[in-house]
């Protein structure tokens, strides 16, 4: 049985000379500076490994996926960067954001750069450039997507939406990137329509499993290693699955009043974010919310029944897993 | 002999409805309508006329093209967003600029969501998939090179830059999405890479024209046409080639003086401005620029000179000569 957690270690390394070797030296060293502190700064290189894993779990050359494995890593930076920017986060990695550090334009810019980085490095893909164009619709595609996504995220901050709108905003901000990375590493292996059609759906059910869970992380996490305010959410009075089915379920008027009382009200002190999230945990909301981000996995889990076994299928199998049982 | 502006406004009326076309009525509306805003408000529409022509030019099927005109002006556009955005600007086309209507957060969406659809668009280009490879390739590396120059355009403000500096700047945040969009037509059109190299050539070098004439339009363009205010420039103290022009040769070091105290001082009269400008004229500075500007034209043209006659290459003279004798 793999552990994801070590097998991602081991990628990531492999994935790290890579990743840090696209952004060169040229002009303005401010922009190339902003640019790369992110990418080149870690993370869990979930969507790389997954882009190369699927390509070899195809049969395909793995070597092949890498770059596509940078492009996607560059393009999930490039939204950090301007989600940071959105949400007026100072912190990331234990690095000033880049607006604060680098002021808003260069933010802006940095983005924008890593994006058009990130199609440079997928025009260049050594396959057949039928292939490549397959890749790049879908890459395309999720970050249409995506924008679409993070202006739900906005348009949803401090509603109440339903559970479906809910599902639906978190697949197009987070799920789509990992099934582009998924399809792509899979058209790059050279796999068949149906093959790929059944790893980009792997990867959006893993993605619904993975925001649930950080989600979950976000109210229940041990702060030291999520390096998130366990408060926040609740004080800026995100709208998560756990929230619904909280406000449908909670049956005393006086709790659910008391409920929304605290959600979202950026004055809240801990105690009061506490007592929310015990409320929550009363209604059964977190154990539904860990319940709804399991069945996630075991569908991702199950599209890929039918892949021959091999390394990088265990690994799929595990970092599916792995997405719903972490720490950070 | 072609009327640049006539044509132009006849190719805007074939490429107003494809352009209009693209952006349906997804969910978020309001990420929609953002995004429509500037492509769907009009401009020259130099770029998408350029792909349309060059493609024309070599003995393509110019409906081929249309795809990748769009996509270009998307680019154009989603550059634009950004950049009022990075400004501070209010109002473009007579209109709330996109941060000013719908928030910053929803502006750094629309620009991100803009750039997306162009490469959705260009992926589904009806060519084989080499050559929209290729084309693609040109418009990724303009973008790179577009955050690049904006960045430049950000460090130089206050600074005076050498005409060097300068050259490659607006090289960078203008000249190179024009040639891409020219080069990027050619290829579509199927010209051999000699073709297109040169076709690519032809437009950086009207791109420096055009931006030269646009900071000559600037300070001395009719405010009531431009829309924008005449001392703007100079209180932002923007480093153009008229200002390093008139910096190295200014003899008399209190007219210096003078000059050096009215460039970059956001109090400055309208009084003052006048006379920055009336030091600029007195210096030769003003007629350099335009020289330089129609230098960069000749050229261009030059370039092109080995293309067999056509319509489509009267145009591409003719908007080479437009660029740089344009009230607007």
């Amino acid at each position: 049985m793999i552990d994801a957690k070590e097998y991602l270690k081991k990628m990531s390394a492999e994935l790290d000379g890579p990743i840090k070797s696209y952004i060169g030296d040229e002009e303005p060293s401010n922009l190339m500076e902003a640019s790369r502190q992110y990418p080149y700064a870690g993370g869990k290189r979930m969507r790389p490994a997954m882009a190369v894993a699927t390509c070899g779990a195809v049969g395909g050359d793995k070597s092949k996926a890498v770059p596509l494995a940078v492009a996607v890593e560059y393009i999930h930076n490039f939204t950090l960067i301007h989600d940071d920017l959105m949400d007026g986060d100072s912190k990331r990695r234990g690095m000033d954001t880049i607006h604060v550090g680098y002021g808003m334009p260069t933010a802006v810019l940095a983005g924008d750069a890593l994006f058009a980085k990130a199609y440079q490095i997928i025009c260049d893909l050594d396959v057949p450039a039928e292939r490549m164009r397959a890749a790049m619709k879908y890459v395309s595609d999720a970050v249409w997507d995506l924008a679409r996504g993070q202006q739900m995220d906005v348009n949803n901050e401090g509603q109440i939406v339903s559970e479906e709108v809910y599902i639906e905003t978190i697949k197009l901000k987070t799920s789509v990137l990992f099934a582009a990375a998924a399809a792509g590493g899979a058209i790059i292996g050279g796999a068949d329509d149906a093959t790929v059609k059944a790893i980009n759906e792997y990867a959006l059910e893993l993605g619904l499993g993975f925001q649930m869970f950080d989600d979950y992380l976000g109210i229940a996490g041990d702060e030291s290693k999520t390096g998130k305010s366990v408060g926040n959410d609740i004080r800026k009075g995100k709208c998560t699955c756990m929230v619904t089915h909280a406000i449908r379920s909670i049956k005393d008027p006086k709790v659910l009043e008391e409920f929304k009382g605290i959600l979202g009200n950026m004055d809240a002190t801990d105690e009061q974010c506490a007592r929310a999230k015990q409320i929550m945990q009363e209604a059964g909301s977190i154990d539904y919310a860990l319940g709804l981000a399991r069945q996630k996995v075991d569908n991702a889990i199950a599209k890929i029944s039918f892949l021959p076994e091999s390394e990088d299928k265990e690994f799929m199998i595990a970092l599916a897993n792995f997405a719903i049982n972490r720490d950070v």
